[in-house]
């Protein structure tokens, strides 16, 4: 097997594309990427941050509006707080040697519109929470990516969302502010038993001209004994997407605060309307 | 000039971070990010487009939900009607070899908690559609720079948010499927009069343990030359990042459509309560 044909192996089993092609450097680290939760103690350098904010903000930008800042997290007491928030899955947080919060940061562009006389009229629609959530995806993908290109690894956060009030103040952020994620980065402990993990195929996830609605029926059964297979090589059995699934969207109480994420948006200005 | 430190200045221009580093292959795909609206005639092989959906889906995903779907667009009356939807900035949708539709897709979700008699009740929530932007760009940003790892451009058409329910209609989306932007791919026709574009100073973007609400102030005027001087190298006089916020921003009859993305998003299921 090439080494193509090994990482799309790795990453679809059984429903691996068939696929003749030259890998390139930017394509093994995409194929190859796995979340890394567990980090030595090696730091992470100033130059390498640069590089990694500086490549976040080289993606695309909805019509340049850039309305993505970061605060990266060094005070131990503000850290220690947020891995409380982050709640079971926090270690991580305590320990990765760079800890990055993700803002949607229309204040920024208050300040600006201010100057100009202008109303922040449009701040609140969900045309505007939606935009920053999508452009935040974008640049902070390419963060970890960067990353990922240096020797580093990362995850992210999404469980920052359980308790936003408390992220709020520990970040002290103002009014069109608001802390859609975490993204911890570091030098991968070797020691942690993680490796690429299956996907959907190709053909669940991919539609021609019109959605397909049985797409999932053909296709998701097989998947799920991928997914078996994977979580059995780490150690647990019975492992099944389905139930994942049935289990973590079964009800609003499980979501660990994230159910109330409108209350939060609406506190911070994004009425969402 | 080292390569890393001339791709630093395009991006920064006067404010460019000093990095002593290699710049790697990742790096240099991620630091010369353009958005390409113009393209050859040259086609997207299926291998090619194989593997931008493969680095897709390599991609992290909340909770492993995978809530990422792709309609791919070849139909060329299909097509015609999105280019309309996208108005005046439609071009490259009709001339793009490929062009996708990123969908927020919880209707797999759906038929699988039904198979389990589990109920929908958390896709109403704003978490929901927050997770959906924010996966859906984490997934289309690596689709891109895999892209772009194989000689083909490509950019993003928010614009699709115009007028949501002629897109749902030429896609036949089921409800708990919404349509979020496009991507159009293509070979770079280098007649193309585009270059890096800059970006706010990292001064600006990054806060260290606190958000510093003077960041902009201390940042944004010398930006705002920056931004001037690249659009009179495209031959735009004038131009200025802050008069382009202001007007972006002042008045929701400005976006086009976008404005009514709640009830668009309501009508698919996402309630985003």
């Amino acid at each position: 097997m090439t080494r193509i044909e090994d990482l799309l192996a790795a990453r679809y089993g059984a429903f691996a594309p068939q696929v003749k092609a030259e890998l390139n450097p930017t394509l093994e680290t995409l194929l190859s990427h796995r979340s890394v939760r567990q980090f030595t103690d090696e730091n992470v350098t100033d130059d390498q941050l640069k590089l990694i904010i500086a490549a976040a903000q080289s993606a695309s930008t909805s019509s340049s509006l850039q309305v993505c800042s970061v605060a990266i997290v060094n005070d131990k007491a503000k850290r220690e707080r947020l891995a409380e928030v982050c709640g079971a899955s926090g270690e991580f947080v305590r320990q990765a040697p760079v800890f990055m919060v993700w803002l949607i940061d229309f204040a920024r562009a208050a300040s600006i519109l201010e100057l100009q006389q202008i109303d922040t009229n449009t701040f609140d629609l969900i045309e505007s929470t939606s935009l920053g959530f999508l452009d935040l995806g974008i640049a902070s993908q390419n963060a970890l990516l960067a990353a990922e290109s240096l020797g580093l690894g990362g995850v992210y956060a999404g469980s920052l969302r359980n308790d936003v009030p408390s992220v709020i103040e520990t970040l002290k952020l103002p009014k069109y502010v608001f802390p859609a994620f975490g993204l911890a980065i570091g030098h991968p402990d070797r020691a942690e038993k993680t490796s690429i993990k299956p996907r959907l195929p190709q053909a669940a996830v991919v539609h021609y001209d019109e959605y397909n609605p049985d797409a999932w029926a053909d296709t998701v059964p097989g998947y799920d004994e991928e997914f078996a297979k994977y979580y059995a090589g780490q150690g647990v059995s019975n492992a099944s997407w389905m139930r994942t699934l049935g289990k973590r969207l079964s009800n609003p109480e499980i979501l660990h605060g994230r159910q109330q994420l409108r209350m939060h948006l609406e506190a911070q200005g994004f009425d969402s309307k």
